[in-house]
């Protein structure tokens, strides 16, 4: 690399546009919306789809509601055409959806390109080329007249096209390609030559379509040039403004976005950014970005595995495991603070009144995705007591009080210290198990117990096994868990409760109740017990067993 | 998914800053960078570093040169304390790199954190908490006052912490965590109550870092935060403003450049962006974004294949084959007028006189990453002459012309359309071979000549198997090519020449030599013949009777 890049690159230049209104808008409604998956996204492909992968894909716009499909490139071979003439006359285009075919500007590919749509009620040619001073001049050899020429010329053979087709009812898209990288003043110029012959309408506007073929600038610098050219179109009433920007900055979404701030009506892209080199924008986030705004943007995903799947298959190629939204791992946190935070946000949220979604590092609720939250926290060395209580709550039931949460945290972080992997739900079981709950070398293990209520006094008379050895303890309180303490203090472990609760686990007749105590010891130190069984009063004579074997 | 998601979504506010000055503005300089790869790209991850794999991108961010780095959250676990004591001890860290960590606002973690960056000669101590209503409200269940009271006490500890360890150079850095959905007037109260008790100077700024902890709204609000921020803080000279941005919207980089044109001074970040969910703002892409704006951004990718092995081992996840500037996709072009103007935009490139990067589709010279341009052009049915012709000249060293190109591109097109895959170099080389080279099922196949030249006239006597059999053919004209022509007429094929050319392959003794024959046959079709020999002669020869085989 080089150290100084300022021989090699230059920085892009602003947009004259200093009573730009953009930044003081905001998305209101959602636009137009063009997947071009099955022709930008398809032609990016290391294996373009074949034909059973394309109508999957096309399948699946059409139920995630894309109503403007661009479905290929007719001219571009025999197999892209046979798709598209084949699906244009299977009749399987639903009528509320308009496919689109692009075609550059030359007599026989436009003529193929009508040919393909041959028996469509409705359709969208798309006519490109490309503008800019750097295509003009490396890739073409021509002049901004020749240029327009190109444009000009594959307007009236789409006219001209059309006209011989009245069956069908023609829209016309125009794309100045190279748009962001071209002079505002020259693209406008050109769509306005194109207008000249195409003569659109506001009943029948043309789509004039503004790519960032390459991005090349921060995204501001695109809105100015979309709010410059909506200002300075002719007949701006019979122009849809459409956006198509591509990704080489990472800032693909941001672009439209801020394109729509600045009155684009609609907007072309793929499903997760698929496209040529670092795709297209992708048309999932634009979307539910609005969504979370409270936009309904006209596109559901409300299974988005489904959706993660089949795009999956037909492009052969990953969804990020950070893709927003749709990442596996976009629903996932580690850390404690965060874990502990989204488990409040979970427990407000229930407890409130609206429907109003704010729960901490969760922009979206992921039941609206289809997703469920049950596996979204793991627990590795990062991880707080919140994440482990959570766990706990959501895989056994268990509601742990908070200072029982951090006395346990303490034994899954030195496990996850020791182990240096992340701890699955299994692991953290058996280190509760293992701290809480009775096993084989306790000092007291319940064999059975009597009780007894009267007079205002509780007695307790248990069978207790003390180190092996079945033992008659007895103890008297003004209740339940006074009098088994009683009875363990006589056995030599005096405690005093500082803390108890008791819930039920499930419902119904296989509920089971799970009782916490925390007490203070003779010596000062607090332990914790825990009784589980499916009799509330047993649960809590465990749990108090439990703690005289942490004492 | 909700029909109508306005119940249960509410839009994100504007930020009243009608004079904003950030979309006039460009990024001229490179920020400070820090990145947070070892603490927040780690507690993000499924299973989190191990000291060896801490070690290694430690030493890999040192490597491609960030001054400022988070080495982690000493108070998180006894592991992440012994690793960062243990590094600060090795004396592993440059001179001119200084180390991070990250601490809440609690007496015995802040005490810790200073613990484990024992012996550093300087450090800078990372103090945050949430100040957002939604975090106060839910997290915490605090008023504002009481979210003050906290990051003021922090403040405190680290001022005094500071003071007790005089051998470090300390600088002190304040989060007011999910700024980006906090009241801006109280995020800057409560971080001017912070600098009351840190006192910075202009000397020795404080770091101020913003973070959209998630992010909520478009890029262009938090410019309008940011630019607020910028302007309302006190005692400005004395700050240094940090971002750090996270990605839930898939506009993190856009956020994170647009902060910078509203002023910010820092960016902090991750290596592809790692973090937590989506991650956070992608350092690689942000700093190539200004190398190709002119702008040495002080990183350096040049090798952008190790530094992606190295973070894919050590985070566990992929960089996506679409990741702006190291995807293994971005430089590649699949289309045929892509790879055309790719091609033409090389070939004008290496003639003009100027360092001026313009390549169509490229926004960076590939090999300023260290990465070759050799692999990328592959073809499928989408692709056009152009990549043909580029594969055979890049891998056999062919330059076809282009009526030859043309020609050929058909002979690919239809294998693409019937393999349906990706066709490789191989492919496209039986391809050429079948279409045009000598084989078995020839009509004529060369076995020796002799020419001789005279008077204005070249005689040729070829040995020529006819259908197998030897037979001797001459002819006579006015040059090679025309006396080869002049034999075949004789022999019942006549053919007249449209083109030729011919060129070297490779240098010196190895060179060989390719002549492209381009003629009419009797009946009108175009025919081409290609001859390849070490002998320039020979070569043409051997073109003359490749069209008269195709004939």
């Amino acid at each position: 690399m080089l150290r100084d890049p300022s021989a090699k690159y230059r920085p892009f230049p602003q947009v004259d546009l200093p009573d730009r209104q953009w930044p003081s808008r905001t998305i209101t409604r959602p636009p137009r919306w063009l997947s071009t998956d099955m022709r930008d996204g398809n032609q990016a492909l290391i294996d373009p789809m074949d034909s059973e992968k394309k109508q999957r894909f096309f399948d699946l716009l059409v139920k995630v509601g894309v109503k403007e499909i661009e479905i290929g490139f007719p001219s571009a071979g025999q197999t892209e055409f046979d798709y598209i003439s084949g699906l244009v006359r299977s009749g399987a285009i639903p009528d509320d959806v308009t496919v689109q075919v692009l075609t550059q500007s030359r007599r026989d590919l436009i003529e193929r390109s009508f040919e393909s749509l041959e028996g469509a009620p409705k359709a969208i040619v798309h006519l490109y080329n490309a503008v800019s001073p750097a295509w003009r001049k490396i890739v073409f050899g021509m002049s901004r007249d020749e240029i327009r020429g190109i444009a000009v010329e594959g307007a009236k053979i789409l006219r001209d096209e059309a006209a011989k087709r009245p069956g069908t009812a023609w829209h016309f898209e125009y794309s100045p390609e190279t748009f962001s990288t071209a002079e505002l003043d020259f693209s406008i110029e050109v769509c306005a030559a194109v207008m000249d012959v195409l003569r659109p309408t506001a009943d029948k506007p043309i789509i004039l379509n503004l790519p960032a073929t390459v991005e090349a600038a921060t995204p501001n610098i695109y809105a100015d040039q979309i709010e410059y050219f909506g200002r300075n179109i002719p007949n701006r009433d019979a122009v849809v403004i459409s956006l198509h920007t591509h990704n080489d900055r990472g800032t693909g979404i941001a672009a439209t976005e801020l394109g729509l701030l600045a009155g684009a009506d609609r907007v072309e892209g793929c499903l997760f950014g698929n496209g040529e080199r670092t795709g297209n924008v992708d048309l999932v986030t634009v979307a539910l970005n609005m969504y979370t705004q409270g936009i309904d943007p006209g596109l559901d995903f409300s299974d988005i595995d489904e959706v993660i799947r089949t795009v999956e298959y037909c492009n052969a190629l990953p969804v990020h495991p950070r893709h927003p939204y749709a990442g596996e791992l976009v629903f996932t946190a580690f850390s404690g603070s965060h874990q502990d935070a989204i488990k409040k946000g979970f427990a407000s949220q229930e407890a409130r009144n609206d429907e109003l979604w704010e729960v901490p590092y969760l922009p979206i609720d992921p039941a609206d995705l289809g997703r469920s939250y049950e596996a979204v926290i793991r627990v590795n060395s990062q991880s707080g007591k919140g994440g482990v209580a959570w766990v706990l709550e959501q895989d056994k039931g268990l509601k742990l009080p908070k200072r029982l949460q951090a006395d346990f945290s303490r034994h899954v972080q030195a496990l996850a210290d020791a182990t240096s992997r992340e701890l699955n739900a299994g692991d953290i079981w058996t280190a509760f198990e293992g701290a809480y709950l009775p096993n084989g070398s306790d000092r007291f293990a319940l064999v059975d117990y009597l009780e007894s209520h009267a007079a205002g006094t509780r007695q307790f008379i248990g069978r207790i096994a003390v180190d092996g050895e079945e033992q008659s303890l007895s103890g008297r309180g003004n209740g339940l868990i006074s009098s088994v303490l009683d009875a363990l203090g006589a056995a030599g472990v005096p405690l005093d409760v500082i803390d108890y609760s008791e819930h039920a686990i499930g419902h119904g007749s296989d509920a089971q109740a799970a009782a916490y105590l925390e007490c203070r010891t003779g010596d000062g130190r607090t332990v914790f017990g825990v009784g589980i069984d499916s009799d509330v009063a047993t649960a809590t004579v465990r749990a108090a067993l439990g703690a005289a074997n942490r004492a």
